[in-house]
């Protein structure tokens, strides 16, 4: 029977309603005639409630125990689910992520999954029972309760849709799939009815928060169809599928923004080897997450270089560079928080040249200054003022026909 | 060395700082040379919260998926705990039921222990680390989570004790100890520094909610010594210790009473063989949890059998026993929620024939009718009206001679 996995996030089980109306879709699923297994995370606010009252309790979380506490919100919604799907006559069963079978190594809060025993999945499915999963969790090879990371309830759909050679991993969410912008700032943005992966790997690096980077990159290496949809309207969503070379590419499919990043940049600094391996090792060593960098050009043997961070970690890395900034020779650090990354991303920019001066140009026309720029080979991203990004944002995507 | 067991309730637990000062304890406990292992309750009315989430989500509650749902709250309490002993300095692992090797049968919502594979408790002792185990919780013969009933953190603690070899199980809650009567209606009772376990029993099975009674007996039958603290003033509790044949026996203990009851009456019922034996079938049948009963004395070939039956059952058991009434050849079914049930416990009643007539006379005496009367070797318990039952205790109280 064809198996079809189907994952809902924190605000598609936020309450007792919602809830039911998730296993009111899902028993509609079963009884079209197939098998389902479902992974939900947990109930809205939950999770982040728990990591507040850790914080009340104790400055110190070790993440053993950290995972302990996190993890006990999927398994709420994975039986509360399981309740409401036996009020519809579906038989079903929750598992935890150990139960399920997600095998991970010791590397609490962050894990990696390297097995996945699905076993007891398996047989709730032989059995006709619909097993519902505790996404964003596993257990370690040392018999531990670990968990994969913020928003790796995706990743248990994918794995668990790759193992089961399932024809379709479904992400559920609050939104209705994929966009050529955020509707919010660009009020013509239109819903994507299929991107590639390779386009949705740069769409959630650049800021679009609709599926966790990770997720998408398992998915594309164990070729799983993904289905980005909503749980509110049920309405068809967004495909991500692997690129057919057949199939007309679109020069730019999407424009993202980002406000969550800052822009650091230590200046006056040597230009010779080893400057910028001591920098960057100093950030990862406070487990800063640096984006963009980029050194501009060196004058008079010394140099600028600009990195954005998340602007929760500003101070760390302002910090960070301080303590080294004399033994690497710079003049200085500063941090700006009011800035924006605006990328524009499309397959079909590979083989069109012009994207990147059509970009500029219509920046340009708009009197939006770019302060930093970046690229991929299918992505081109500018650093501009925070208060020009929805302006920004509006004029690219007319400019790129995206309405 | 020496290990402490300590079992902390949901009201020790209740919130940050009670789970710091909880902390503080156990990390003096260990200071002073001691092994511990802790157990705990959810904190405060999680486990409340969650049947309350779980009947708005659905009217069918498989029990599987119950187990699953309200073992969450003691996770959640033992990983905080962890992490506020980490703060402290001192090392803590938390354990689920399962990690803890509780093995139970497959009696979901009220399993029964069958066996405790405590290797990875004994292992975590061993490393110098302080385990902190999930209360009230398994892990099923076929690899389920169950739950060991309501109040069974106790159980927990007691049945780690036993099979670790604790030189006591020290159970923390809101009371500092066991009370020669409630000290909210007979101001001059005292805290009993010491209690037999058949005393104890009485106690539990009389009323008294300090203590689980299914703990209480699995304490007394594999030998651990117990002792109930506070866990809100720390200052010495009362201990629960077997039997002396040398100490000196209080003649009465303790005066319990109890208004959860109510008194079910079922009239004219023909005296022969089997009457009784139908009857209770009924009501078990029902789950009605049936607690004193009484038949009086023939009287032209009928009696009328009553007996007790927690208030909030009352609907079921005089549905049970109207349905059979007309086979059973009774006349008729009343109720009655407005009785209270007062009992003296203590084993040195066994050697002292005149408590009955004492409490009798002091009940005569206020001008208090005696409604039902059942007995033990060691308690004497009266069902008196509802309204009389403060002024009974402390009159009992009195008279022998508790202040």
């Amino acid at each position: 029977m064809a198996l079809v996995v189907q994952k809902f996030g924190g605000t598609s089980v936020g309450d007792a309603e919602r809830i039911r109306a998730v296993a009111d879709h899902v028993a509609r699923t079963r009884r079209s005639g197939k098998d389902v297994v479902v992974v939900v995370s947990a109930m809205g606010k939950t999770t982040d409630d728990l990591i507040r009252l850790a914080r009340e309790v104790s400055s110190v979380q070790p993440p053993r125990e950290y995972d302990m506490l996190v993890s006990s919100g999927e398994r709420i919604s994975t039986a509360l689910l399981c309740m409401a799907l036996a009020e519809l006559g579906v038989a079903a069963s929750s598992f935890t992520g150990s139960q399920a079978g997600i095998v991970t190594d010791t590397d609490h809060t962050n894990a990696k999954i390297v097995d996945i025993r699905a076993g007891r999945i398996i047989e709730a499915l032989e059995a006709g029972k619909v097993p519902v999963v505790a996404g964003f969790q596993g257990v370690s090879t040392e018999h531990d309760v670990t968990t994969l990371g913020r928003g790796a309830s995706d990743l248990t759909a994918v794995a668990l849709a790759a193992v089961l050679g399932a024809e379709v991993c479904e992400i559920y969410t609050d939104v209705t799939g994929v966009f050529s912008a955020d509707p919010r700032i660009v009020p013509d943005a239109h819903k994507l009815s299929r991107v590639s992966f390779e386009e949705m790997l740069e769409i959630a690096a650049a800021g679009g928060r609709v599926l966790q980077l990770r997720s998408a990159e398992f998915a594309r290496n164990h070729h799983v169809p993904l289905q980005v949809r909503s749980s509110f309207t049920w309405e068809p969503g967004t495909w991500i599928v692997e690129e057919d070379e057949s199939m007309e590419q679109a020069i730019v499919t999407a424009v993202v923004h980002d406000v969550s990043q800052a822009k650091i940049t230590v200046a006056g600094v040597p230009d010779r080897p080893g400057v910028a391996a001591r920098l960057f090792r100093a950030l990862a060593d406070r487990a800063v997450n640096v984006d963009d960098i980029v050194q501009n050009a060196s004058v008079r043997g010394t140099t600028d270089i600009s990195f954005t961070v998340p602007r929760t970690q500003v101070a760390a890395a302002v910090e960070g560079v301080s303590e080294h900034i004399g033994e690497l020779g710079g003049t200085g650090v500063t941090s700006d928080e009011g800035i924006a990354k605006l990328s524009v991303i499309g397959a079909g920019m590979k083989s069109h040249p012009g994207v990147t001066a059509t970009m500029f140009e219509t920046l340009a026309a708009e009197g939006i200054n770019i302060d930093l720029i970046s690229t991929s080979t299918i992505r081109i991203s500018c650093i501009v003022r925070e208060e020009d990004v929805e302006r920004a944002a509006r004029a690219l995507h007319r400019a790129f026909e995206l309405a």
